[in-house]
């Protein structure tokens, strides 16, 4: 099938409500290319591993390509975005915030850690080699709101979901909720461990293209996806290791389950507690192991044993 | 490397506590075999599918195996058990109780459904295949307690982990907290889904060896364990269709995952929701997709699509 294809133009948004200028039009089935700044919005260009930390203006934060229009979306429908391509930049970086993160409190100070990107992974302090799976940290379907919304909390129209597996060759599907479903994406990572525990992926930029593909009465009541095939292709091979979170309350599992792999990194392989924490973020994966035996569930946190020399 | 083999005796123990007479021990490096029974302890047998269920006698349930002492373990090791060996039995069970599971709100119905194990998988209602991963829902060593515990709530001890990939190949290192570790096992499962959604995995008894080895000096905050290889070798393939959860609350993200999860398998499958619910508590994992952008976290739950017919 060959798909009209259209490049989404300027300008970037910083907030969702519907009352931005649509960027673009587009038919379902039809092809958009975009480029997607990553999150920081050029601020942290020159930022170097070991040099001060330069000021974030916040207000800069987060540019989110778009509005496009769909033809004919209605709210109860749903729009398919179809990952066709995902290429990342040739750096990035992950950062850790105050009062930010699973572990805020244990990790109260600023700091950002430089990656540079190879074609298929990076490399992280001689210990660790991280494989590089790219994907848009924001696709969301504007929600219908009178009081426009931060880009950063996601909610049930999508956004901000960070959801590591909507890689090239995947769909998701997003609810519609106001004519025209007014797609924007943006946040782009090029690897991330489900659950992003301190609160960044490697955040790259990215160029995509994406198919849109309208359902017509498909309600949803939050984004559904479906993959390809395997999740891990050539990264889960030589097996996890994985350590337990059990408690009374999901949250306090999480965080217990990543202390205790920040342990297990600096006993096993020596890599500092901070470093740790930021190299979690990008390979270890939480999983929910039961949510049913009360009082207490399990969160274990999953590293591929393939990504450490 | 031919290590002494041990069949573990009776009597089973249905408490936690370190009074009881030991019924074996063994040295670091040794194999313990054993029979457990599946946790009704018999009391299904002669369930068959559409007949009243019996009722329970709760006192019965939960049998245990051990405790085995293992020669030398002190209160700050760590006990590793491999799984050499797990066979299921020829028929299991997945119950949904009043009061109990993810969503007891929303199933308040006594329900239970017999299978007919495979060598490999179990059919469910001519919708699904679902692939058999036998694991041990309870392994433990006993926690340091003057009152003896349930063995329903699992603990930094481990006990009642329910987790579906501590299976043949894997190790799982269990904190020591009494001398001796009194290892106890139980409650085996032939299949279950990350969280174990409907409070039931394919309940089903199971022979198997591990494997038990004695670590001096590794402290462990909670149980943590290792994989041998990828985790859903043979059954992602075809890839997953995944559906989100996104709130506030982890335990509320979780639930809206999962009753998204039901509204697809009706939609797309025609299965009717009480089904849904059991087939997804032994086929579909609960991911942690993102914990850091607050408010909202969001919770994925995976079907793998080669299940599904």
């Amino acid at each position: 099938m060959t798909a009209s294809r259209h490049h989404v133009p300027g300008p970037v948004h910083r907030l969702w409500t519907p009352d931005h200028e649509p960027v673009l039009e587009v038919a379902s089935g039809e092809v958009v290319e975009f480029d997607a700044q990553e999150c920081a919005a050029g601020q942290l260009d020159g930022f170097r591993n070991g040099a001060p930390v330069p000021e974030l203006d916040l207000d800069l934060l987060y540019p989110l390509v778009g509005p496009v229009l769909v033809e004919g979306a209605e709210p109860g429908d749903a729009v398919e975005l179809e990952v066709l391509e995902f290429r990342s930049g040739t750096w990035g970086w992950t950062s850790v915030l105050p009062d930010f993160g699973l572990l805020a409190e244990d990790f109260p100070d600023l700091h950002v850690h430089r990656w540079e990107l190879g074609e298929r992974t990076a490399e992280f302090q001689g210990v660790a080699t991280v494989p590089l799976r790219p994907f848009l940290g924001v696709m969301g379907a504007t929600p219908d709101t009178s009081e426009p919304l931060s880009p950063f909390p996601p909610g049930t129209f999508g956004g901000n979901i960070d959801t590591r597996d909507i890689t090239v060759g995947a769909r998701i599907l997003l609810p519609v909720q106001v004519p025209g479903a007014r797609i924007m994406v943006g946040d782009p990572h090029a690897a991330q461990g489900d659950g992003e525990v301190c609160g960044a992926a490697i955040e790259a930029s990215l160029s995509g293209a994406l198919r849109i593909t309208l359902h017509k009465g498909l309600t949803l009541p939050a984004p559904q996806f479906r993959t390809p095939g395997a999740l891990r292709p050539g990264i889960e091979d030589a097996g996890y290791y994985a350590t337990m979170g059990v408690a009374p309350d999901l949250m306090q599992a999480s965080q217990d389950a990543v202390r205790a792999m920040i342990d297990h990194l600096g006993r096993t392989y020596g890599i500092a507690p901070l470093d740790a924490y930021v190299l979690a973020s990008v390979v270890v994966d939480l999983k929910i192991s039961e949510v049913v035996d009360r009082p207490n569930w399990v969160v274990s946190a999953y590293l591929p044993l393939s990504v450490m020399h």
